[in-house]
């Protein structure tokens, strides 16, 4: 890298350093290994830069036409992949579509591209752009996975296993309420995901380095032709503003939690233990020394990749933490956390929503799993029917719990005997109480796990997913 | 605490123990003495649910009248400090009251609370409650804050300061628009808060232990008696949702990010060696072994502070992840973070807004601090204006830097002579870009720095604070 | 607070100050509410630098006698619950104890104390004495769980249960193999916190502001005092160093990850499903509608408080990013999550320590849950001693499983005839394979679950407890 | 990638699925991009352990150096790059390797290499070997770095410069003192290294997929040929253990929070405002719009990839909490942090060396930014001196800086005369407080910033760097 010691007169600032670079200095400030990703946004931003310099007059149409011409060839190279990195002088995308513009068009009409215009507000635009596009798509990845829980939920809602707390048999629910459960957590996903492509999609062309465009530009011109909602209202705040991609990686985190509970809880379901569900194969992996194996690896890894995005988000608000205001050298920290963060939430939904879309389910291991026990509140509920305050009635329920597991019967049928004994306003219709689907369906108010109920959380939620 | 050892019969579960307890236990336990807090949206919510079970003749008027007296008459206990907690039994805010309300009114009636509910739904509610009235209270200080930023901001609109990038002398620009930098950072604050306050405000009430309410219970008439927006749509999903806690925690944590900077770059500015302003006294502190010293002790705490709220966010976060669906014990770790966030963010604003309302400062410090090579820039924009292309501007503009360095005289003393040496094109009415407030007022595009684009910009930030 | 509105003459900086306080501001700053916690070290620290100052001649003998007697005149009303503090004076622990030191004998001589000491070396040697004295506590704590493990596994040594990779079961394994495997992480926390100590139990007394001390103060003498273990070399490292805070919180991190890790197993273990284990009364809890459930909340705090602990790290190592060197009043931050981390951590070795240590298990529960197919890597080393290539005895078994899956036969009920149609290698006392104990038994390697290497992990456990 | 539709017969657990896979799972699943970093490091310990199980009598010596002459062919191909990545079929390093050794010298003896072994103790394996030679080459760049610190603090001691509290000027110190306050907080960072990687130079070879190797198999032979430092002694521990990842994370983040403090001070130092430091070209670049510009890129890199850093360890101690004992596919997400991570820390101590080292220092700045002031608490340690109380005389400086500020005379111009009014017992020496360079030599107790006390820090400092 001899030929790197001295500036290469490609770099922009080229003019007046005098000294040598230290090459790994180079790479470590380099930053075009990882935004080339964003070629087509730097271009297209150029493009309506360059056609507000032509409205104003900075540049003449002719000019502008050549420069379009120009940038749509350098465009058609990335897209092909003939487009050729010079190392140590193509330090970042913006750089290297200007160097290349200038070979084709020459260096006197390509020198008026950047007129009145900095990186700080370029790399600002070009990463709102590429955010906007790729969380639109996360969006719809996330209205699939939505789809499919609804369309479960209202198939297999017939279907009832043990409700957990404290991952204790609690209550017994239908298998669709578990499924909506979640549902509606990546519903507020979905509707938390809009309110950041909002803020998003807000343009920082024509913000300068910081104090504004001094050639008069049309900001608003600029941002209609790019598809932004409006602009960024303050040259210094528009220029260091990386909030866009702070709220977006905090968004993610958030999401990956509620994949991660949603995983936690399917391996749980798939042990030998539980068997609830089976996974199929696409979503599994075996071992490499024990046969018999099949494991859950797919949930595993999206349990795991919470991690991954909580990092993201940890890690960049740490970068942001006390910077001075407008632009530091720090925020290209943002691009890269960025660029792995959409990736994996957005592969991510996908694989929950293949794990989901192939599951078997096991009723009859569900069923099997069941326990008299799970009807104590219906028990003391009945109690409660009969005018019985219910914390006596939480206490004679108790004591029917616990004769049932000193006598080792199972209190579905423990005699009438017994319970009149420990309470006398126990009737013979108590043993109507043992009954799993009547639990069930005596949930019934809003948001419980009775048929009704649960027919109406799936309309509630497809109107969510709109 | 040896009376400790056998479970007392006040505990909600008494029924069945049968073993001691340990004492480190007990405490690691009992959350009451930090969700004491909540005694007033806990007897708000149990009024309504005894209300709507009322409603339902599950309790009789009678009951219900009972029930709301004693309710209020323990309320006043609280408001009053005559609540004696029982050390050991009032583990939490739910049984503290109801404990209470039973001597009050007698256990027949007071026995009768709880029918169909569970601490779950219970304390979601308390949270959900106290969050959002505290919330409204932090958008007000935060209305206070950004009015105080557009009041200054239009009142000192002529002062003209150094912007930095790289914390390198930049471009001059007006000391307004570096409040309006951090003001619309605020204001997006303010909006995200508003969107925040949406989702905090939904009802759990009504939802059981996880599977729903068995006695038909109207959700709709709860949720509108305590103010609540709406319904949380599953139960399961509702007891267990503390997204509400971990979207404030990012979102306080977010706008602790954007003090730390303005702490920062206020902090700079008070050195001596900047000296652009001078804090209040009330906002300082002096040394305990330095005569002469005064300390922005104000702005490094709030800076500190940002990492205590992150904190918050990031542990809490970490709780969440993983864990199994509906209610699990690990949730009670989310009230802690929630109340010193909530405490830490509200007082963090009003300090910010202390510090701002009485900030002197020294505009011929930041006078002083102007520098010719600031317009290096206005330089080549004067070439740009004839048609030279900019990047060979750029580079004209750097030798003018050097030749200034290397001889020392500054950059707007160079002769005529000398610049046209440099560039032929260079006329005699260069001498006029040396002039800062000229270079301020080119910057006339939407976000620049001149002045009526400041104007601009505080009308729109006064139509964000509503 | 009116009589706060100007600063009163006992703030230690009082001299200059003009300005108003803003009651907020006071409360915002002052740390007494929590760093009187400290009040021991602080006076044993201002008695060991006051003995410093005599031997040099700053102060007299005489004069060191009284502030020693009046100093720990003070620290006996702290002991007694006796003292007094003066809100809005006694800002800090410092403040606190040389105001009430001049009250009780002058402040002639109190006033001498300070003499060439500043509150940033003060701060930084109080929290070191504190927090050493803490983790050896910890240390004890730490050891006392080890012991119960090292008990435990050697006494239950024949209990048999399934073991899991990916949650799903892998291979038989002793009872006691899984808790030394905890155990060795433990083990390396206890490792790790000497190693912190040694770090934190250094001195920075004798510093000053930043700069050194001027009165040649023998620094080596109040270490040894105060039993430090060394020095901290350079005055402007030793103010602002809060390392050891962050080094602790890092330790404590760790150690709750390997009890959340812990925890977890605990809790699935203690499903219904699972039933290996029954956690003891005192550890459980009920709940307040379900009179059946027996909950581990135990264990959920523990899990759950490994999000707070974490916290408290990452919050304040976000408060120590990017800071300037020496003391900012940030670093006030570091006291609250030192704190409540050492009792956090503290606590919940004793609280796991007290779960373990009173668990009940059931080995019924853990053979019933042995499968066949765990031995399938069995079946394929039995082929392996026969000198086929693991990879095809690997292939071999699977295809036992899958006709043990497709017949519904146990693996362990395949006839002879079935598996050597399988493959022709196999002999009829491929029958002793299937045995768990065997199984267990084969895996006598260093650190595998046979008896004998699970004996000497245990010497091996007992011999780092020390 | 129809092909991959159905699984091929090259994955290890191919024996027993039946369906066909998702694309984007092959994907989501595999590590071979990644862990390929990881081929030495995998085929040595496969090495290793085919030596062991040749002694075993487990293959035969023919066969195992069959192996060996196989397996060191597949590390050329590596070391080469003409290894050939099989997309879909080689999921991860130790498949590919496999894979290839198989096709070398074919199956039969191939398929004998992994007799007894699992994935999850190779993998835990080749990330030891291979951090622990990474963080020896860290340790060499630390080293290298203190030296550079060693030797300026050594030459440049006689530099004067102005010593901060709170960012604001407190006392004068040397800039040597400032370098060893740095220089002091990585030493502790060397010494935390050494601890680090004594833990992760532990070997998990021979402890299977977790319950033990069943060929007894010898340990110490294996772990003593790869250099390992001793044993993990128990193999449910071992294969799961990523606390060495852990730990690597913790110690990088902090020490990178060293440097973001580090290159604080040295952005503020090379403002316009302060100057005192100048950073070579090789370590600026320049702006793209303003030619004047000479930005600290180097240093705001580093400070920003604390962030970085952060976010790993943050991201991947997430991914550890909670997750159930022994293997779990989540831990496949401790590899990428950790070689980024290793990346990012080696990366920034060499460009930290590289500014320090070509910095050039401005120590006429640094001597204009000196003010009298800072000489406050000389002259009340010249009272001190005289037997006044220091609290008295910390006053009596107080209103001498105050009647300087009021008056306007710098405080080493107030008249003999000003000072006498404010206390009788100045003499007429009092003028010899006013020289900085005795201020510093005052300060000479150990740690101070006297000449002797540095050069005793320097001289403890070699020592420490070994």
């Amino acid at each position: 890298m001899a030929s790197q010691d001295k500036p290469s007169g490609n770099m922009l600032w080229g003019g007046r350093f005098t000294g040598g670079l230290d090459p790994l200095m180079v790479h470590y400030n380099e930053s075009i290994y990882f935004d080339k990703v964003l070629y087509k946004q730097d271009i297209q931003g150029s493009i309506a830069f360059a056609r507000a310099n032509a409205k104003n007059g900075i540049i003449s149409q002719a000019e502008f036409q050549k420069l379009e011409q120009g940038l749509l060839a350098v465009q058609k190279e990335w897209e092909t992949g003939t487009f050729v990195i010079v190392p140590g002088v193509d330090e970042d995308i913006h750089t290297a579509n200007e160097r290349r513009l200038g070979e084709i068009i020459g260096k006197d009409v390509a020198g008026k591209l950047h007129t009145g215009r900095s990186r700080n507000e370029q790399i600002a635009t070009d990463m709102r752009l590429w955010l906007r596009d790729e969380l639109h798509a996360i969006e719809d990845h996330l209205r699939a996975f939505l789809r499919v829980i609804a369309a479960r939920a209202e198939q297999e809602i017939d279907v009832i296993m043990p409700g957990y707390t404290h991952l204790q048999r609690a209550q017994p629910i239908r298998w669709s309420h578990w499924m909506l459960s979640y549902g509606f957590a990546f519903a507020a996903d979905l509707e938390r995901l809009g309110e950041v492509i909002k803020r998003v999609n807000r343009s920082a062309l024509g913000c300068g380095a910081l104090a504004g465009n001094p050639f008069g530009i049309d900001r608003d011109m600029m941002a209609a032709e790019l598809g932004f909602d409006g602009l960024l209202w303050n040259s210094m705040g528009a220029v260091a503003d990386r909030d866009f991609v702070a709220e977006t990686l905090q968004w993610g985190s958030m999401l990956m939690q509620h994949i991660s509970r949603w995983a936690e809880d399917l391996i749980i379901y798939s042990t030998g233990e539980f068997g609830f569900v089976r996974l199929a194969d696409a979503y599994s992996t075996g071992s490499s020394l024990m046969p018999q194996k099949k494991n859950p690896d797919s949930l595993e890894l999206l349990r795991g990749k919470s991690g991954r995005a909580f990092g993201h988000m940890a890690g960049f608000m740490m970068t942001l933490k006390g910077l001075p205001s407008t632009y530091n050298k720090d925020l290209q920290e943002s691009v890269e956390p960025m660029l792995d963060h959409v990736k994996t939430v957005g592969d991510s939904i996908q694989i929950a929503n293949g794990v989901l879309a192939t599951l078997a389910i096991q009723p009859d291991k569900m069923q099997a799993s069941l326990d008299p026990f799970m009807l104590a509140t219906d028990l003391a509920d009945y109690l409660v029917r009969k005018g019985v305050p219910f914390r006596e009635t939480h206490h004679i329920s108790g004591r029917c719990v616990a004769l049932s597991e000193q006598t080792g019967t199972p209190m579905n049928e423990l005699s009438y005997a017994q319970l009149k004994a420990i309470d006398a306003r126990f009737d013979e219709d108590i043993a109507d109480v043992f009954d799993y689907e009547k639990s069930v369906e005596m949930r019934s108010a809003k948001g419980g796990t009775s048929k009704s109920s649960v027919l109406e959380q799936i309309k509630v939620l497809k109107a969510m997913i709109g």
